[in-house]
């Protein structure tokens, strides 16, 4: 399989001392080609290509089917017939672990393109493409977002617990992690890669291979910042609430507004701001 | 015009405090809509749409053309004939500035779609693509990689230049830059986006319509973590030097060095690696 690591030379600057050459570890970037069929469609057909994401090698699969939750595309394992690393080579023979086929059920439609890149419409805005989006609603709710889902510290507590669960990170110093916790403060799942969209995708591809779609009940923690397209894919793995890190962005904070979903932005351990549908969180003063 | 920051309510949460309701600054993230049409095309055929990006609004032309100088469309301001916004409206009948309309001059050819995304070879793998973007040169080189571009000290100081100059990091704590320095420490052009892409597609799309292209002798700062692509990005702009405030990816540092390159990654201010080509870097103990 390919490595999710690699080692290389480079050499240390520093203000107050000479420089060093020393051994770094990095972490592998790799493009992922995703091709999908129809399994009512021969299989003399050369697959279609639905996207290429440059991703860190490992889980895969999980990248995939998440990616195809993401985008509206599958809601239950057994919408997945087959799922495999195509037999192609590169140049020098070596099977690549870079191209994944995978086969839809019958009925299940394959996206054309990525959604936001298929809105040809000339006006496209912000309003445009959530209420594209919110069309595309997933079979499941998020539940009511009134109903105090976790404690305030508790969920100051996720960043650091998340960070503690990425061996990855640790090695290597950069890379996005996405992890997936209970209410009670249980991890479900985490993973880590070089763009956090794909942290996700694998996070909402192990639930969807392990049948535990629509997430109820869970937070999504996250690394980095919180987009616009976090939100979305949030939304449709059914997680009612998405934490991050970094900053929010005004689209991702309307569409979390609009889908009913729980957006915190800046948890930095010791605060947290939530920017959309707070009665989720429950403050300690709520609650005595 | 539009926005590029917005006012919303949030709720802090602290572990010490009760909440508090306060407003707070996003940037704005909106998509942005690519389109082109070459000169000699009747001006009735409808213009081919390039790419969709999430995008904080702003410098929006510089955005568009910088895509083009990275994806190796575009080498000249002249080779651009026209570039505005779509006439379109929203629902509401706004004019909504997310779609711009370019037209190439003749003998440019548009590209079918991302480079990348159209590597319809079975056995993708990151060697392959390299060789792919390597066959695609700019027609300009990166000089002397052992020429002593920049000393350690003005290096180092790179990261906070850039920060200083960040008007909507400082207001909204959530968006990435990319900044271009010559090697006396002159900040030549900065941009800022919520996508670290974006920001350096902003950056290569000035110094084009400047008609600055090749940027011999500068260095691109930025603030997030150095991928394949911004090497690839700072390559076409014929920029010799990317530093980064984060990691190097694997394929980053793999494309910098077959493409003469100098990454450095993990500058920090006080400290900061090279990963390749590091005689750019003129440490004090070489030149005394």
């Amino acid at each position: 399989m390919a490595r999710v690591t690699l080692r290389t030379k480079r050499i240390r600057y520093a203000a107050d001392a000479p420089p060093r050459s020393r051994e770094d570890v990095l972490a592998v970037e790799e493009p992922l080609q995703i091709r999908v069929r129809s399994h009512g469609e021969p299989s003399t057909h050369p697959p279609r290509e639905l996207s290429v994401t440059m991703r860190t090698p490992g889980h895969d699969f999980d990248l995939v089917a998440g990616f195809l939750v993401g985008e509206g595309v599958l809601r239950r394992a057994e919408e997945i017939v087959t799922m495999r690393y195509c037999a192609g080579t590169d140049e020098q023979g070596r099977q690549t672990f870079n191209v994944v086929d995978v086969v839809l059920a019958e009925g299940v439609t394959p996206p054309a393109a990525r959604q936001l890149t298929t809105t040809s419409a000339c006006g496209i805005c912000g309003t445009t493409s959530i209420d594209e989006v919110l069309k595309a609603a997933p079979p499941w709710g998020l539940g009511d977002p009134d109903a105090g889902l976790i404690d305030v510290a508790l969920l100051l507590a996720l960043p650091e617990r998340l960070r503690a669960a990425q061996p990855l990170f640790e090695r290597t110093g950069g890379v996005h992690a996405a992890g997936l916790f209970t209410v009670t403060g249980e991890l479900l799942c985490v993973r880590e890669d070089v763009g956090r969209h794909n942290a996700v995708d694998k996070v909402l591809g192990w639930a969807l291979r392990d049948g535990r779609l629509p997430l109820a009940g869970t937070v999504l923690q996250v690394s980095g910042r919180a987009s616009f397209e976090l939100v979305q894919k949030a939304r449709q793995g059914g997680i009612p609430m998405l934490a991050a890190v970094g900053a929010a962005s005004s689209l991702a904070v309307e569409l979390a507004e609009q889908a009913g979903l729980t957006l915190v932005g800046f948890s930095r351990g010791t605060s947290a701001n939530a920017y959309t549908h707070p009665g989720r969180v429950a403050a300690a003063d709520r609650r005595s």
